[in-house]
């Protein structure tokens, strides 16, 4: 099995990043919801901000199942216990069966499911008309 | 009806934002969650985080229904449009009608329903489990 290298992610990173967020969303089924351009991830990403990577080393094959999501979840835990964080939160889509499994497994509990949370966004449009603008 | 004035939270704050905290998890039967201190409020709310605060001048009878929820998100539009941001979101449960019913009027989508999105959260021992501390 490769071996997986967890580190924080250097602006160089910009251009693979978005190109995951892509593909994320691609699976997701959501990929007219990603406007984000890699300029932007450069201005925004490394502020308050922090993202984590994983390096792979060229292997042949699929990705998955190399424990990728876990390594990367046990290293926001410590980060999150570094800054003095209480909790932290993730966002699944109910029909991601796989990436539930692997939370509850390492975990987490489902807030939706146990007490009732539901996400609220106010896009774009809808912020402009709030604010009159 | 007395008028709200919707302003930037100031450190002096902090004792009345934790009581209305308090008073919301009573309402939402989540008290148990409640564990900052005024002081961890003083520390981490005037950094990263902004918060908005109503005045309202001293009157007798309820605080509802005088629309300190609606200002109060569209103060919030405003100062994420100022701040660049693409959109915010709320996390409501789901008994709460009242607000539910609110947010929607103002123009929000319920992302749990529309598109299946659950949050998942990490607690404290999660992350001491996970971080091997």
């Amino acid at each position: 099995m490769a071996s997986v290298r967890i580190r924080e992610a250097e602006e160089g990173d910009c251009g693979q990043i978005l190109k995951l967020i892509r593909e994320l969303a691609e699976y997701e089924k959501l990929s007219d919801q990603v406007q984000i351009s890699e300029e932007a991830l450069r201005a925004d990403g490394f502020g308050e901000y922090r993202c984590l990577v994983a390096d792979l080393p060229p292997a042949p094959g699929d990705t998955q199942g190399q424990g990728i999501g876990s390594k990367i979840i046990r290293r926001v835990a410590q980060v999150a216990l570094d800054q003095g964080c209480s909790q932290f939160r993730l966002a699944v889509l109910d029909w991601n069966q796989r990436a539930m499994a692997l939370y509850k497994a390492l975990g987490a509990q489902d807030l939706t499911e146990a007490e009732g949370w539901h996400a609220f966004t106010f896009d774009g449009e809808a912020m402009r008309k709030l604010a009159g603008k």
